[in-house]
């Protein structure tokens, strides 16, 4: 009999599912529900449009609806899925009754946090998810002269960056003491708030919102520091598990919210599997559970729980998070611990750190790369790196990722062989000289 | 008493070991003897001097001379040493006499292999190494209209490239098939060789040299596919130990012709080191003894013989020969074994290859990034790796090193995390599929 499967998501999580079941057992019956318009695009390219890097919302479509149709994918848009009964295998769609299944992928994804102040109903308060909704806020931006971006989160990051570019008045409201300070060590975002301010951005640092002012429209954003004029706020708070049809079915739950699942991505439920922001993942280092990872990883879960939800097998260990973005004129990432993370945790750690170049120092595009990576004292087993520089960071990030995972030491790294070639690397490659300033002991945590 | 040691060469080994000894040994004597007149230039940018992407040859130079003094780093130019007495502890040095020395350090590099034919005394040869001479032949570039290439080594690949930029009719004449064709795949090549036909060169593969044609300069090149017309030949052979002195010496060489240095990079002689081009190193993998590697190889190697010299302790180990450059319009790049050296060597292997991209999809500057990994049947560890693309190549270069060194294998690849962000990387990371469709077993080797 064929099986039948259902994905509730149209994400990353979702439709990675929908693929690694098809690629498993072509037969199985595969129907995706989505809340939104359409599947398969790039919200990561929203805020890029937005900064005119890119030039259409059009190339964000990564596949078409028939690509999906051809490949036996049954994608039911604008279609919500009310409530889930594991017990009778069944979900609930608006408007369309009671859809059962033999296994079900739950990939309902992220929301960003309500900010909770007054004035969250005004217009004029941009949540970037929706592409259909960012095309109409696009146009929006053309019209707008000072605004806000709530919160330095990865994404608020973007945005900041994006209106900058944009021509925008642009502040930043963020209760930390610098930006993605969750993630991100102060002297690897330095550089990037000093790019902001040539771009004119104005930052709210050690700020927290009021509330939202206006009459039907915002029109100001009033903080713990004074008030902001603004036409626009963009809310880039952080993104919490969309867990709602999960706990009311009963699915087990973990510390931050997130549903928790086994190596195979199952939940408490049999049959039931959960995929990307809506799971929680352990830290393979700490073994903190994680949540709001990336669209990498959503995606590399959701083919995980569709190969298994198809009766295949594939196992998703935990997380050592490589990430990486593009920040005001620099590109910042690393992976695992930063300093801050690591103290806050009460891990002990020594530093290496180096100021690098990216190719020769003689060669047109040259950019500098400050590598800072974290080890156990003693044994000297990486446990984190920050970066900050112009190229191969999201190499470097996924590369020093593994070398957490396998257990490398800043020894290993100091000995490790590079290239040296003009155009593309410099002869002493920055994680070397970080690794060796990390032995030669300069400095300690 | 102060421990006297005399390094013979001032290319990147000599210049690293100098550095070295004097970390380790702030008091002892250092003295270097060159044959040129200068130190701490670097002769990798000279391809892309004469291809214009730098401006001028005075940005080649790393250090003043003067910082070699302040640095208590005695640097005879112009000075050959002529004799080796590993016995009485003397080095001779021309018009100066002997020179007696605690510890040796021989950094003596490579030559060009002599291309072995007529008219190789014949002006219009260019051996591309010593800057000075690099500048003097730069003005003779302006005066140029055809040249050929002898031979496609990374350096013939560099200055290929460059000529074609500088805009001279260029040709190729190798013996291979293909370029680089004892380090790089044809699959790997083949884009090189296309963006080269764009730029206007001609190659001349499976063609042997036969002469240099001219009076008193040369005004053809002769080859066993006919005559090449050409005002200058840049003579791109491969690179051979300078071993003279050393075997003068009695040292022990081995099958390349390179000094055989044990983990110190001690020679056979007591209280005898050898760095760089000049000595021999084994594969990681493979035991196989390698000559001819790269700057940062001399480098790091001197470091190591430096450091030991002066009385410190630092082991060098095997090599798994991170390479890469900019070649036509692409980036090679690669470690350890690609598909012909494995075959040559008789090692079995799966393959695991993939199209990937730099970037997200709809990003600007995204390029294509070709990866192939070699595994080892049955175990899938990493034996070696190759690409081709746009950026991001020198990173993955080391990386892929360090994991064939570490045992990793096409597993712990597919597996691995990756950063998406539009700027910098794509939702699939190109060695993540690679490795995948290596597991998927679609091609065996
Ligand atoms: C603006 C933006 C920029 C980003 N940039 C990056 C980046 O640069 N790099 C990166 O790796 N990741 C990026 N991400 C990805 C992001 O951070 C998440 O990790 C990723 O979107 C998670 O994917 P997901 O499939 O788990 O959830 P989501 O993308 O949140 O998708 C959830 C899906 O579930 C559907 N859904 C939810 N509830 C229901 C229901 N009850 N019924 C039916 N359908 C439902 C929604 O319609 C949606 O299709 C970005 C995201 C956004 C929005
Ligand atoms: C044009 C060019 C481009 C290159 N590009 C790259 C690149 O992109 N990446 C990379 O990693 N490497 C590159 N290299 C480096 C090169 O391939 C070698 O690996 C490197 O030069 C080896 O360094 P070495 O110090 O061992 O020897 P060498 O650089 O050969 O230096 C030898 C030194 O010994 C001296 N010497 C020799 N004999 C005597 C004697 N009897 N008495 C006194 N002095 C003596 C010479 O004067 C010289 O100073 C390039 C080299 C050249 C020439």
């Amino acid at each position: 009999m064929t099986r039948k499967i259902v994905v509730v998501g149209g994400g990353a999580a979702g439709m990675g599912a929908a693929g690694g079941a098809k690629a498993v057992d072509p037969q199985c019956a595969v129907t995706v529900y989505t809340g939104f318009d359409d599947v398969a695009y790039s919200p990561c390219g929203i805020p890029y449009v937005h900064g005119k890097e890119i030039d259409s919302f059009e190339r964000l479509f990564l596949a078409s609806k028939q690509a999906y149709v051809d490949a036996g994918i049954d994608v039911r848009y604008n279609a919500d899925v009310t409530r889930v009964d594991v017990n009778r295998k069944v979900v609930e769609v608006a408007g369309q009754g009671e859809v059962p299944w033999d296994t079900l992928v739950l990939a309902t994804g992220f929301n960003y946090a309500d900010p909770g102040v007054p004035g969250g109903d005004l217009g004029g308060l941009y949540y970037v998810k929706n592409i259909r909704e960012a095309m109409e806020w696009d146009k929006v931006l053309d019209t707008v002269r000072s605004a806000v971006v709530v919160e330095a989160s990865p994404l608020g990051v973007e945005m900041v960056t994006a209106l900058a570019h944009r021509g925008i008045e642009t502040h930043l409201v963020d209760p930390s003491p610098w930006p993605m300070s969750e993630i991100a060590d102060p002297d690897i975002m330095a550089p990037v708030e000093e790019s902001w301010s040539e771009l004119g951005v104005t930052t709210h640092f050690n700020t927290t919102l009021k509330a939202f002012r206006g009459d039907g429209q915002v029109r100001a954003v009033q903080t713990s520091d004074g008030e902001i004029n603004a036409d626009l706020a963009v809310i880039c708070t952080h993104k919490e598990p969309n867990n709602a049809l999960g706990v009311a079915a009963g699915l087990n739950i973990g510390s931050t919210g997130g549903f928790i699942v086994d190596e195979r991505m199952a939940t408490s439920a049999p049959g039931v599997f959960a995929a990307g922001d809506c799971t929680e993942i352990p830290n393979g280092l700490t073994g903190v559970p994680l949540q709001g990872l990336t669209g990498s990883h959503a995606y590399a879960q959701g083919k995980t729980a569709g190969i298994n939800a198809a009766g295949g097998s594939r196992a998703y260990s935990a997380v050592y998070v490589p990430w990486g973005t593009a920040a005001g004129k620099w590109i910042i990432g690393g992976a695992s611990l930063g300093e801050t993370t690591a103290t806050a945790l009460g891990i002990p750690y020594v530093v290496g750190s180096a100021e690098g170049i990216s190719r020769a120092r003689y060669y047109p595009g040259v950019k500098p790369v400050k590598v800072k990576l974290l080890a156990e004292p003693g044994s000297l087993r990486l446990l984190g790196a920050q970066m900050v520089g112009g190229e191969g960071i999201k190499e470097r990030a996924d590369f020093l990722a593994v070398a957490i995972k396998f257990g490398l030491t800043l020894h290993d790294l100091a000995h490790m062989e590079n290239v040296y070639s003009p155009a593309i690397g410099a002869l002493n490659e920055p994680i070397v000289v970080a690794a060796q300033s990390g032995i030669d002991g300069l400095r300690k945590g």
